[in-house]
């Protein structure tokens, strides 16, 4: 049996050992697909890439387009892509940020060093589109170059945010919609557009199912963040306040706070760094007596019920189940 | 008239007037399509894209096209395309090699932070693929999507080769090839696409075109940078030896050099790169006196002849004139 074969429809009864293959086939092929004469590249990569990261985007794809009778190879394809495209983001904002910890482990830029890992970075995005242009649809090409480059406007959306308190909610979702979530709302977009490209409604429907679970997901992010006393991200607490990042729980906090506060709020995020590094669980502690940690993590149950909605009208069946744990399971990863 | 037509073959008498209107047409396009809400974005885009940038890449892209009678749109599309992927990677090389001048100017890793023009950077690769894809050829979007994750290939070689004075001369031409004439090859082989995509022939002709003249044009750009009392090309000289670049007029000096001298050269390379700078003016007399520069300068006046002579039996016109003047003043940028 050639070892990157996987299950097809004819053995769709139980889509999650199918999935497990899927996964397990995306995965070989991102391998396969990161490999470079130069080395270093690979190492750097797959350092990052086979840290255990939880590939919930390709996933996302990968059972979008089952659940809709995808049988075919093009969706181990596109997962892959949707890895490289998030993997070369990562590589970059961990850069950006001056991050040392990602996935529990040292990151590739404090190990390579910054100027590896944009080049790496670089590498894959471009193996992406290698990838993506074997697909052979321009549709799906269309949904995910865009896709980047609003991902790349939600960056630079967050790094002119950088340690601004009066960020507005408003400016606050747009960046969390362009950095996060449009990734999410792609893949299954691209997961409907392999499996049934001629179903316009269906096409928007999943569309939007990603739209909020990424919505969801990034805010559980940010709201893990404030809750060191959790160690399940494989993050650092404290990492988002440390770089100045404006998150839901400070605007909320912020929004909330007497003037004084306001004000030591303000010059927290005028300090360096380091001093902000310091007074961390202090301010962790306020924001969470404040109510204002619940209030965001709410925000994301919100968003989560949402997308579990969106698919309300669809029949039971494991696919759907499915995508509504991953929906659930995005919402509730500090439980 | 619509201020972005331009000419057609109904008035392709004078293919350099036309020529001139597609660079003006590609400028527009460029402005237009690097555009976002978030005005950082264009605000450093811009400072880079229109600062009198030679446009060698896409007018070659350009160029081919119209000499095999291409008279519709696309060829505007593609030569934005290459510009901006060509953007890309200098943002993303200024803040590798932590330039301060570009074009004459200040860089946008200076003027902006390494942060912004990273991200932006991104932006424009992007936005380089949505533009490919409305190109609508599954071909082009091959051939760029390979040639740009050779790029970066390219560029981690460099990487990897900084300060190594052993480099050998397959290493130096492996890495320009990856680096540099990669783009200058897929340039003229899209050109053939855009205007003759059945014709196999004519595409790996000019591919091989594009190829010899990306390569003069590279080893040039590493002659100028030792060239000192040379002022035309808008980098500072010296920046590559600062860096710790080994380039091919430093391979040859290597290669003819005493013991004593290698030593000396190996050292050089040892140093941090604040000494090297104030060694430079030395180093650059040593390497000229020892007639490395002028060896290098002439392998890269023999890729310009080779380019030349691969067009030598298509029948006289505008347009190779053109792409003769193209490659021979790639070579000849010193004089």
């Amino acid at each position: 049996m050639n070892p990157t074969s996987h299950a097809t429809t004819q053995d769709l009864g139980d889509i999650r050992t199918v999935l497990e293959e899927d996964v397990l086939a995306v995965n070989e092929l991102i391998i396969k697909r990161m490999d470079s004469p130069i080395e270093m590249i690979p190492n750097l990569a797959k350092h990052l890439v086979m840290a255990g990261g939880k590939r919930v985007r390709p996933k996302l794809a990968l059972t979008v387009s089952r659940l809709l009778g995808h049988s075919a190879d093009a969706h181990i394809k596109l997962a892959a892509c949707i890895e490289f495209i998030h993997t070369a983001t990562l590589l970059h904002d961990d850069v950006v940020d001056g991050s040392a910890l990602r996935r529990g482990r040292a990151t590739a830029n404090i190990l390579w060093g910054n100027q590896a890992s944009i080049l790496v970075g670089d590498f894959l995005f471009s193996r992406a589109f290698v990838l993506m242009v074997e697909m052979g649809s321009l549709e799906i090409l269309n949904v995910l170059s865009v896709a980047a480059s609003r991902i790349a406007e939600g960056e630079v959306m967050q790094l002119m945010n950088q340690g601004n308190v009066d960020a507005s909610l408003e400016s606050y979702f747009e960046m969390i919609e362009a950095k996060t979530a449009k990734l999410f709302e792609a893949a299954a977009e691209a997961g409907v557009l392999i499996a049934k490209p001629a179903d316009e409604a269906l096409r928007l429907k999943f569309k939007e199912f990603g739209r909020c679970l990424g919505l969801a997901f990034q805010i559980v992010d940010d709201v893990l963040d404030y809750d060191y006393t959790n160690v399940v991200s494989g993050k650092k607490a404290g990492t988002d306040f440390e770089e100045g990042k404006i998150t839901l729980p400070l605007i909320y906090a912020y929004e909330n706070a007497s003037i004084s506060e306001r004000n030591r709020l303000r010059e927290m995020f005028e300090q360096p760094a380091s001093l902000r590094a310091e007074a961390f669980t202090g301010m962790a502690d306020y924001i969470k007596q404040s109510g204002a940690l619940l209030r965001a993590h709410d925000v994301a149950v919100g968003y989560a019920n949402k997308a579990c909605e969106i698919l309300a009208d669809l029949p039971p069946s494991e696919g759907k189940e499915l995508l509504l744990e991953i929906a659930y399971g995005s919402a509730m990863r500090h439980a």
